[in-house]
């Protein structure tokens, strides 16, 4: 636990620093990711990606061991940029046109997930397999306490673009009450300001899932008076669920699956 | 008409005889098609084409100009193919689990649409610009009545393991009752046999949306006392509305899209 810690400290060193290959070199990677894409893993490996990104995957632990390259070249590459700004300009499209259409005397909201939403943890899954090893809480809760995670560059820009429309911004997080004050801290490190409110797990919702604790909190904010215009998040279970926003967005999310 | 009638019917005669590469050659294809794929092109085309599946893309009428030689060569290549073939492999898991957990007293029923999920339009839409124009109903229905639309190879595998494994396979396509004979023809010539019922658009469902007459078709289904464990199609608008199956399943289509 002091070696995780110590590694992740010097993680977020180096992230600020912005020499992310160094990064990359002081923990032990799986083999795997570190041989290249054969041709067949790559076609096998895209697919699977896709199946992941339109929820036809069931429910997974961890990536298929034989593409820790490929999620590792999606992720360290031009592609999940590209993604991920597509996504934000299709956000962007639908809602300058909705809120031209109004929501009557309702508040218009747009609801975000944080991890792999507003902040990427890329840093923290480069230096424990891409998401080929399961999920280790204590190592990410670690890394959520340094509090460094950078945003993902064209969600930060499409936050900003929403305030500029006039949108009410609800962040929406699995991550717990506990963890408030580093989730606030980390994303004005990364330049997010002037949310409307931050939601985070309560002792209450321990045991539900992340499609039944987000949709308690979509609905509480429905009969609070916001009209959830859009939903940008990285799971289905972010976004499915009723009530559902007027439309969804999923962002691209090949390391981790939450139900 | 005649022409394009003519064209059809040579077509037909061309796919029939596997020589695709000919039946490219007999129509005006746009140019943007002809050409090959940049790489800014194919790197934003791919995430277009993400955001379609993934239904962050909102209604489009065409394929954006700039993707269209990478839709062709999406489709024409081993990636449409291998998407294809995950989301079935997907798709048999899941329904292998789910038949031997039991329906109770139900009919375990799977939902298959027609177009681009058991039989692929591509020879049509090889001739008639691979997305980039507007859908033609006349043209379509030209080569609907030809009755030689090829199975998609994956789809044909699912279809036959599923009826091995006992499900009741109901098709529910977006195609009228007059085409009833022609897709019937069709679905044989292709392969497929046995199929419980096949449900076509009456009279009374013109002016609905795919989604609710498709919702209001598995309704019924279910009031017969059928348990629709999964549902196959290209487009969201086959999946989504109430009641959904237990679980749904988006093959990809880059080529057209239905609300």
């Amino acid at each position: 636990m002091r070696r995780i810690l110590l590694v992740l400290a010097a993680a977020a060193a180096v992230v600020v620093a912005g020499a992310e290959s160094v990064l990359r070199q002081v923990t032990d990677v799986p083999t795997a990711v570190s041989s290249g894409v054969s041709d067949a893993d790559a076609l096998f490996c895209d697919s699977w990606r896709l199946s992941v990104e339109t929820a036809n995957a069931g429910p997974w632990r961890t990536v298929p061991a034989r593409c820790g390259a490929s999620v590792r070249a999606y992720m360290e590459g031009e592609r999940y940029a590209s993604d991920s700004a597509v996504a934000a300009a299709e956000s962007l499209a639908f809602a300058a046109q909705a809120f031209a259409s109004g929501v009557g005397g309702a508040m218009p909201a747009w609801v975000f997930d944080v991890d792999e939403t507003l902040l990427s943890n890329a840093p923290y899954y480069a230096v424990s397999g891409w998401g080929l090893q399961e999920f280790n809480e204590t190592s990410f809760d670690a890394w959520v306490d340094i509090a460094k995670a950078p945003a993902l560059p064209s969600s930060l820009k499409l936050y900003n673009e929403l305030q500029g429309l006039g949108f009410h911004i609800i962040l929406l997080t699995g991550r717990s009450e506990l963890q408030r004050n580093a989730t606030e801290e980390n994303l004005l490190f990364a330049g997010y300001h002037s949310w409307e409110k931050l939601i985070l797990r309560q002792i209450s919702d321990i045991g539900k899932t992340a499609v039944q604790y987000k949709s308690e909190r979509r609905a509480a904010m429905e009969a609070e008076g916001f009209k959830i215009l859009g939903n940008s998040g990285d799971q289905w279970s972010d976004l499915i669920g009723l009530p559902m926003a007027t439309r969804s967005f999923k962002l691209p999310n090949p390391m981790y699956f939450i139900s």
